[in-house]
């Protein structure tokens, strides 16, 4: 006897994302707003001034990447139901990317899923982790490996935040823009060629288009079976280097870029890029400051490296390589001497 | 500047419940199998003979409602890292309820969730936690307090592994039977009134429609935000009572069989229900020894206990009352001295 299980579509994962100074939000539930002690000092008051709520709670955590773990979101969870919220109350991440990762974490848990938004504060957070409802922790085996995919309510982007971040944070954050305009829009490329990003108006309308790439490929594929795996760009040889130089000497952003120089070469090997391309990407990373330079000391480690990473099915690597300059190619069946070539480049003599 | 994040639906959440003789079973991938000492001890074997696939692994956990808990689902994860799962590989929950409850949550929780499937081996674990999608485990605030909604990728209900079930966890499991009969379906209720549940063909029948109902039910609202809360008929009083008796003189069938003779009597107060409907009810849940009686020492304290479940919203409560045989009625506006008068009766005088 079979029993058919059939589940009605539901269109309410659906939400918006607004690029504007921070509206007036109220809310008739209670509110707990979670963040960190760096950005509760420079922030709290300006997003406390628009908001209007039932009750409000406020938590934080630490800042930084070494408190996105279990024990944040048990944390959080205990002093949520300390607060007494109900399956309609809701979370405010207000933060950058690790807020929004533990905030929707927690909210995805807390009697089985509240509502949450999002107001990310850092522009690495506004262009990719604002968008595509990865939520998580780390843990000792690895980045992002205990989550679930969950979708906010609504996110708000204001780029005034950004006035207070560190410049370095600032241009880790245009690495990603860059990884989605090499991968998915020439003319988005184009567009930051000819821009000035410390341009406040620009910057704006940067971020848009950003937002807009990577939410059209997330609506497309929630749960990363297919195309989302793109936005993964530069990432497989970022994760090896982040992890080289154990998490210290670059921040995420600076290791993409170095990543996406990397890939550049393999694509270039391969007939996929020509060496001008290549060359226009890595102008543009260096133009913002970025990293782009790395010198691998063993080749062999570097290249074993890519297959200790959990998420690997099945030992299977599958790089994602730029196919001229706004478009890509997924390319699982590379030889493992033409890898090792690329990789040797980086290491005898340190490109240009 | 506003960007609408609309996500396609998947179809992909669809799955079937087989109610026969475990079929064989091969999968080409990792696969792990969550179980308890008890049902290893019992089943185990059965269930390795059935099944052929890549790379087997097996995890223990004890037997029991106190092993529900973080600590539980963290010394899984921790396994399945141990074990080098990918993202292709799948969980088996080999189990009742416990079981079933906490492979799903790790299966949601494991690299942003992989895929599960689920035996059950209890009656209750088969008629209502195989259907539904909810997983969870409790904590020191209550109950399923933290969880995921999250579908398993196929459920095989054999009755043959309640072959070595205690009487009174198979009689537990058909208080929820009896629950779905009186709120959705009066035919049913005539059928299990006619039916010997001993019998295993009968049973078979019976487990069969229970699903049915339910998996119709679920499938019209996954998150439980409308009709699904009728199946929490009974239970609003159940949990007070499992509360008032620290979860250690009744079963959770048992306390729902006291629990529906509470709402059917505040039913009849009503005026929803009449007082042979209800009597055909409690005969019923009596013929297969549920306990229908439950003396309350303290009316007030019994009535205060509602609101202290942290899962109703904004302090207002629902009753799930049956409207006759077979239909149910949503009361959330019901006067408190028409409550306390109910529970009155169940104080001074043990009825019947």
């Amino acid at each position: 006897m079979i029993i058919p299980i059939h589940f009605q579509p539901k269109s309410s994962m659906d939400y918006e994302i607004t690029i504007d100074e921070l509206p007036c939000l109220r809310f008739d539930k209670r509110v707990a707003i979670i963040t960190n002690p760096t950005i509760a000092a420079l922030h709290l008051e300006t997003l406390l001034s628009k908001l209007e709520v039932r009750e409000l709670h406020i938590v934080e955590i630490p800042d930084g990447e070494a408190y996105k773990n279990m024990e944040s979101v048990e944390f959080i969870l205990d002093k949520l139901f300390g607060f007494k919220l109900d399956r309609k109350s809701m979370l405010i991440a207000f933060g950058g990317g690790v807020i929004g990762d533990i905030t929707g974490f927690s909210a995805s848990l807390y009697q089985r899923g509240i509502d949450f938004i999002q107001i990310p504060t850092t522009l690495l957070s506004q262009v990719d982790a604002s968008v595509g409802g990865k939520t998580g922790v780390n843990n000792k085996y690895g980045k992002n490996l205990i989550g679930s995919f969950y979708q906010p309510k609504a996110v708000y982007i204001d780029p005034k935040f950004l006035d207070t971040l560190p410049l370095r944070e600032f241009v880790a954050g245009i690495a990603e823009m860059i990884k989605v305009a090499v991968t998915f829009d020439a003319e988005y490329f184009k567009y930051l060629q000819s821009v000035d990003l410390h341009d406040k108006e620009m910057l704006k309308e940067a971020i848009a288009k950003a937002v807009t790439i990577k939410a059209d490929v997330v609506a497309k594929d929630e749960k990363e079976s297919g195309i989302r795996a793109v936005l993964n760009y530069g990432h497989t040889f970022a994760h090896v280097i982040e992890n080289e130089t154990n998490y210290s000497t670059y921040l995420h952003g600076e290791a993409v870029a170095i990543g996406i120089v990397m890939a550049n070469a393999l694509a270039c090997k391969l007939g996929l890029l020509d060496e001008h391309e290549a060359k226009q990407i890595k102008s543009l990373l260096k133009h913002y400051g970025l990293p782009t330079e790395y010198s691998i000391n063993d080749v062999e480690s570097f290249y074993e490296h890519f297959f200790l990473d959990k998420k690997s099915a099945n030992n299977a690597i599958t790089f994602v390589l730029p196919q001229g300059i706004g478009d890509f190619k997924l390319k699982a069946d590379i030889d493992s001497d033409v890898i090792k070539e690329v990789l040797q480049d980086f290491g005898e003599e340190k490109s240009e």
